[in-house]
């Protein structure tokens, strides 16, 4: 399992890192993913990190650095599931993650998404609608 | 690392296998997967098992057991992003997953799932909208 699979939501393209990302499977990431955002012309990428307990400087410029790509691809990346602990870590390394979009969950960075791209009005409306039921 | 995330997308609990499914990992996520399913009321569970070029008895039979909970709770299982090589050795180990539906990839899940659980004709016209636009 060298490769993190990239799930595609609508016009978003989910990203779950579960694994340590060696220096490898990061650069393969990456290479998939702006390809996949060039392929399926994604606006967003959703990048969920709620299985990273720990963070070090390479996962943070990582994730800046795909941030970057993504945008140059006319894609918005939004991190989500950050641990409490991860985002002290982050900022005690003074990555601020300039330019990338954080939400609690995927549910909210897939609205967020949706509340900045054109054209996704029914996603929003969608995941707005089930907020009353769900938890 | 020894959980493995449970995301949610509107009434949809997203579970991206990536790592091995050794057995504390798999009862943790058994255990975990029906939790949420009671706390948000999900009516679908997608199980996306791209990452997974091997398959065993073992993780046959966690897929079918998490199926057969889910149902109990209420919620439709879709096993998705199957490797050719998966389905084969599946069906040669006799694990025919009765009972659990499977659809090539997250979106086409989405659209299974929504086309059976009623309220959700929102996601369902989102997705098939977005058909157009995508790859």
């Amino acid at each position: 399992m060298e490769r993190v699979p990239i799930l595609r939501i609508g016009d978003v393209l989910l990203v779950s890192i579960q694994v340590d990302l060696q220096d490898h499977i990061a650069v393969q990431l990456q290479d998939d993913l702006s390809q996949r955002i060039v392929e399926t012309g994604a606006k967003g990428v959703l990048i969920d990190i709620s299985a990273l307990e720990i963070v070090d400087s390479f996962v943070g410029r990582m994730i800046s650095t795909t941030a970057a790509v993504s945008r140059v691809l006319d894609a918005e990346t939004v991190v989500v599931g950050m641990q409490p602990a991860v985002a002290i870590t982050l900022v005690e390394l003074g990555l601020t993650l300039d330019g990338v979009l954080t939400a609690l969950d995927v549910d909210r960075g897939l609205r967020l998404l949706a509340s900045r791209t054109s054209g996704s009005a029914l996603l929003l409306r969608e995941v707005e609608g089930d907020d009353g039921a769900g938890g």
